[in-house]
C-alpha cells in the first residue's frame, strides 16, 4: 500500500484522461490525503527490482568502463547489447536474427512512436484490438493513422472481426497499412492470442500485405509451463512483423531499456528516425543491463518473478469470484500484470472512481483503451503493485461500491 | 588519440552525410587500421567524466532510493530534478523560472524533436542559422519545416539577412513559425551571437510573431570571465523563447539528461508529446543528476571544465596560425568545442576527407551544416577529443593536405 512518487502521477495521468478537471482536483486531494489500494498502476512491482545487484553492477560498470558507458553511444544502442538482443530473440524462435535487426529503444514506447513515425502517413488505417494499450493508440494516433478497433474474445483477436474490418476499409477505398497486437497477456484485458489464430492472423497479413506491430513487453511473464502457445508472430514470419520488447517488466522500468526488431531495411529507417529523436538511449542504462544479461541476473530471477506475478493474479481471481457483483465477467490471465473486469451493461466505471477511491481501491475506468468509445462498462485491474492481502480487500471494496451503484441505479 | 566504440560511429555517422558509399567503405577500412587524430568527434572529452565520482553515487542512489529511481517516472522528469533546473534557469536570468515551465528530454536532442513535433505544420518556415547543427536541422526538417538559412558572420546571426529572409517568405505568402539559433560558441562554427544583436533579433522576432528555439547546450563552457555577453535570449524575452539546455557536455553525454523549458502552455504541450514518445527519460540517469547538482559535483568542477577546453581551443588556434594554407580563415570561439575553418573559394573539403584520413587525421567537411547547400569549402574543427600535441600535430597533417591539394589544383 505504499504511495510512490510515480504511483501518484501514474494515476492522475491514466485517471486524466477520463476525467474532467473538477474531478481531478478532487482525485488529487484524495490520493494526497489517503491511503488508497492501487489496482491502477501498471507497474512492476519495486519489490522484483534487484537493488543491491544493479547498484554494485553500476559502480562496477562506471569504473570499469566508464569511458564508453557515458559517453555518447551509437544509435542503434550498445553493440554488445543489440547483440545479447538477438541472441535472446533467437531462443524466442526468431530464427537468424541479426544484429542488423536491431534497435535499442528508450522503453517499447519510443520503438512503438518510431515505427509509427517511419511507417504511417496521415490517414493510412492501422488496426488494433478492442481493448488496447493507451500509449500504443497514442503513438499511432500522432503518426495521424486512424485508428480502427478489431474485436477482441478470451481467445484475443476475433478473426472474422478482422476479416471484415479489412473489407470495409478497402471498400471505403482506404488504406490498411498495420495491425498492432500484444499477443500475449495484453495490457489491459490479460487475454492471449490463440496458437491457432496467430498462424490465421499471419495468413490475412500476408493476403492483405499488412505489416503487424507485435508488442511483446509481457513474453516473460506467464504463469505456466506451457508456453508452447506464446510463439512470437515474428517467428512465425519475421519478415512481416516488427516485434517489441523490453527488460522494464523483468529488471527494472526505470532504467529505459527495450528493443525493436524488424527486418533489416525496417530496422534501418528506424534508426535514422531515431537519431532525429534522441541520438541514442541512455549508454548508461544499456550498459547496465548489457552486464545484467551477461551475469544471469536476469534469466535466473525469472522463474520468482513468475511465482511473485502468478500468486497476486491468483488472489485477485478469488477476491472476485467471492466479491463481485451480479452480472460480472473478467478475464483469467495465464500471465502478465492485468485483468479486464466486465460489468452489467449500463455500470458507468468513470463515475464510479471516485466513491471507489473514497472507499480506498483505485482502478482504470477501461473506456480510454477503446479507440470506438465502447468500454463504458469496463475497467482494468493490475494485480502488479499490491500484495495479496491489500488486494483481497481493494477488490472487497471496489465491489461494494459497484454493488450499492447498481442497488442505488434500481430503487 | 584512443579510439573507443563511439569516436567510430561518430565518425561514419557524420561522414556518411558525405561521402559515397564506396568513399565510406574505404573509411570504414581506415578507422579500423590507423590511428586518427579525430579533430571530428563533437563529443566532451573522456578524461573530464567524473568516473570515481558517479560510481559512488550511482550505487548510493539505487541502494536508498532504488524503489523510485529504478521505477517508471513521471513524463516530465523527476520533480527534484525538475526544481534544480528551475533553480539553475533562475541563476542563468530567466526570473521566476518554474517547474511548470520545464521538461526533462533524453538529451537536447529530443528537446529538438519535440518542440519541432509540436509546433511546426508541414510546409511552415523555420529559419536556421548557416551554417547550423546538423541534429536541429533533422528534427526540424523530420517535421516537415522547410528550412531556410540565416547567413552569420563573427557576431553570429546577421541581422539584415534576418530580415530580408523573413520578408522574402511573407512576400511568398509563407508563414515563418520560428528561429532555431544556437547562440554560445555554436555547433559548427564556434561564433558567439553579439549582445547588441540578442535584442534586435527578439525585436524582429516580436515583430513577426516568430518563436526563438535556443539551443544553448555549451552555455557553461566559456573560457573569460566576461559572461554578461551570454545572457540567454530567454532571460530577454521568456515568452517567445523555448531553451534547451543539456548535463552532457558538463557532466556525461552518456547519461541522456537534458531540459526544455518554454512558457506553460507550450511545455503541456511538450509534454503530452514525450508521453507518447518515450514515457519518460531515464530515471536513473535523472536521480543520478540531481544527486551530482546537490552535492555540487557539477557546479565546482565548471572552471577546471574551461580550463581543459580553453587550453585545447588556444593549441588548434596556434596550430592554424602557422599552418593553415594560404586564403584560409577560420573562427576564434570564446567558448565551447568547435572552430569553422573556410579554405580558398574551388577548395573542396570532402574530396579531401579522404587524403587527410591516409594522413592520420579526420575532420567533418562543413557542408551538411549549411541548409543553402553552401560550404563546400568549410569544415569543422573539434578542440574537444585530442590533447593539445595531437591538435598541433593534427592540424600540421590538415594543413599539409590542403597545401597539397591546392598547389595540385594550381599546376
Amino acid at each position: 500500500m505504499l504511495k510512490t512518487e510515480i504511483e501518484y502521477y501514474d494515476m492522475l495521468s491514466v485517471l486524466g484522461r477520463s476525467l474532467q478537471p473538477n474531478a481531478i482536483r478532487k482525485l488529487t486531494l484524495l490520493l494526497g490525503n489517503k491511503q488508497v489500494i492501487s489496482l491502477a498502476a501498471g507497474a512492476p512491482s519495486f519489490e522484483t527490482f534487484p537493488i543491491e545487484e544493479l547498484a554494485e553492477i553500476s559502480a562496477r560498470v562506471i569504473r570499469d568502463r566508464g569511458r564508453v558507458a557515458l559517453q555518447y553511444g551509437p544509435t542503434r544502442g550498445q553493440p554488445a547489447l543489440v547483440e545479447e538482443v538477438a541472441s535472446i530473440l533467437r531462443t524466442r524462435g526468431i530464427e537468424g536474427c541479426k544484429p542488423s535487426e536491431i534497435v535499442m529503444t528508450s522503453g517499447s514506447q519510443q520503438g512503438l512512436d518510431l515505427i509509427s513515425r517511419v511507417l504511417l502517413d496521415p490517414g493510412d488505417i492501422a488496426l488494433v484490438e478492442l481493448p488496447s494499450y493507451i500509449g500504443g493508440l497514442i503513438a499511432l494516433h500522432n503518426a495521424q493513422a486512424d485508428l480502427v478497433g478489431v474485436e477482441q474474445d478470451d481467445g484475443g483477436i476475433v478473426i472474422d472481426d478482422l476479416k471484415a474490418k479489412i473489407k470495409r476499409a478497402n471498400s471505403d477505398g482506404k488504406r490498411v497499412k498495420c495491425l498492432y497486437t500484444i499477443p500475449n497477456f495484453q495490457n489491459p484485458s490479460g487475454v492471449t492470442l490463440a496458437a491457432d489464430r496467430r498462424s490465421e492472423l499471419l495468413d490475412i497479413a500476408d493476403e492483405h500485405d499488412l505489416l503487424i506491430i507485435e508488442d511483446d513487453a509481457y513474453f516473460d511473464l506467464f504463469f505456466d509451463t506451457e508456453i508452447s502457445r506464446l510463439v512470437p508472430l515474428a517467428a512465425l514470419r519475421p519478415d512481416r512483423v516488427v516485434y517489441l520488447g523490453t527488460f522494464s517488466k523483468v529488471l527494472a522500468p526505470g532504467v529505459r531499456c527495450a528493443w525493436l526488431r524488424a527486418p533489416e531495411a525496417l530496422a534501418s529507417k528506424v534508426e535514422i528516425a531515431k537519431e532525429g529523436a534522441d541520438l541514442s538511449s541512455s549508454v548508461l542504462d544499456q550498459t547496465l543491463v548489457v552486464e545484467a544479461i551477461r551475469e544471469g541476473l536476469i534469466e535466473r530471477r525469472l522463474p520468482e518473478l513468475r511465482r511473485f506475478y502468478h500468486v497476486r493474479c491468483a488472489a485477485m481471481l478469488k477476491a472476485l469470484e467471492k466479491f463481485a457483483p451480479a452480472g460480472a465477467r473478467w478475464t483469467k490471465p495465464i500471465g502478465g500484470f492485468f485483468i479486464l473486469m466486465e460489468l452489467a451493461l449500463g455500470a458507468d466505471t468513470t463515475a464510479m472512481l471516485l466513491d471507489a477511491i473514497e472507499s480506498g481501491v483505485a482502478y482504470v475506468p477501461g473506456q480510454p483503451f477503446f479507440v470506438d468509445g465502447s468500454g463504458a462498462n469496463t475497467l482494468r485491474l493490475a494485480f502488479s503493485k499490491e500484495n495479496e492481502d491489500a488486494i483481497a480487500d481493494g477488490v472487497e471494496r471496489m465491489c461494494r461500491v459497484f454493488q450499492n451503484d447498481a442497488a442505488g441505479a434500481n430503487a
